[in-house]
């Protein structure tokens, strides 16, 4: 059994007061819980959503590793597609020579890049399995690479150093640099039924 | 200002009453703020503690659809590595030939899956940014094949089923069956200065 608000209106103002002050702080703030999913049906949506959520992914290359050398290695990447509310679709990485992948990439830009809202709170409060359709996710393919012109560098930095904000304070000597996923391909789960495509043009034409 | 427990003492036990059954119900039981991570150098330890705890992971194989076939390509399971505290350091996963990259590794075993403590509550609860050391995560290397030993596809679905009891409900039509990453070469991520290998023997003889 719980209280409802009315039994809350019955007390003095004072005790009130107290009650609040005893409530333990708001959690943590998770974007998925104050922006609702698109319908379903709106696969191009959908995918815009699931992107601009998602503050990382997991990105698949062909290994130039000496050990697994030509095999697909997957590795995790923070990303953003934009500042909060400013979503632009393309996902943008703040990437070092240092890291393992990034050296695939130089070598072979062509990437496989996917991401879930299992990520998010969303998946959890639902209570979808990761796995299930319903807890919506998208594989892209495409290729990554340096983002060479001032106004998108300007874009990426600001897209990804106000999500990440601990970015800014990466050792100098990492030689980071901006990079994008240059989307291809598109498949999005959100329901029975399997994959669906969508293409390029219908995704970057959605309302995110 | 927030009131400590003193102020709590002083109160009627009624009220006191009345004050539990405000509070909210405690939230969604998160296994990582649990169990501690292991110290950061014993790293074979650091490898078993993410498979265990992470529920699900990204795989990457060499695509055999047509529009990208030879391209990495990245895309979402669900796994279990063993019951809650009952870690084998295997990840195993429930598969149906009707999900894509399945058909992949029918052709071609060889995978890449990473796994990261991002997919938890732990790095957001101390705040490191997914791609930071800080923010343990791994790459794994291998192949997945499907489980044929009894023992072992009994072992798969306990660990499975338990922690994803949806997948019980999951369509026969689909053809599930149970499959492993036979893991060659780990790398891990937990500190700074670059991604350090773990040995297979190293891994499944680690404390998980």
């Amino acid at each position: 059994m719980r209280l409802g608000t009315a039994a809350l209106g019955a007390l003095p103002p004072l005790l009130l007061l107290l009650l609040l002050l005893l409530l333990p702080p708001p959690a943590w703030p998770d974007a998925p819980q104050a922006r609702a999913l698109p319908p379903r049906e709106e696969v191009a949506r959908v995918a815009r959503f699931i992107v601009h959520e998602c503050d990382w992914g997991a990105v698949a290359t062909l290994s130039t590793l000496p050990a697994v050398g030509g095999r697909p290695f997957a590795n995790i990447f923070s990303l953003s597609d934009g500042p909060a509310g400013g979503s632009s679709g393309v996902p943008y990485f703040y990437l070092s020579p240092l890291q393992t992948s990034v050296g695939d990439l130089q070598a072979n830009p062509n990437a496989g890049l996917t991401l879930s809202l299992a990520q998010t709170g969303f998946c959890k409060k639902h209570e979808f399995d990761p796995q299930s359709p319903l807890c919506a996710h998208i594989m892209l393919s495409g290729t990554v690479t340096k983002v060479v012109n001032d106004t998108e560098i300007a874009f990426a930095k600001k897209s990804l150093f106000t999500r990440h904000p601990e970015m800014k304070s990466w050792p100098s000597d990492h030689n980071w640099f901006f990079a994008k996923f240059n989307i291809t391909n598109i498949w999005v789960i959100d329901f029975f039924g399997g994959a669906k495509t969508v293409t390029p043009e219908e995704y970057f034409k959605a309302k995110p």
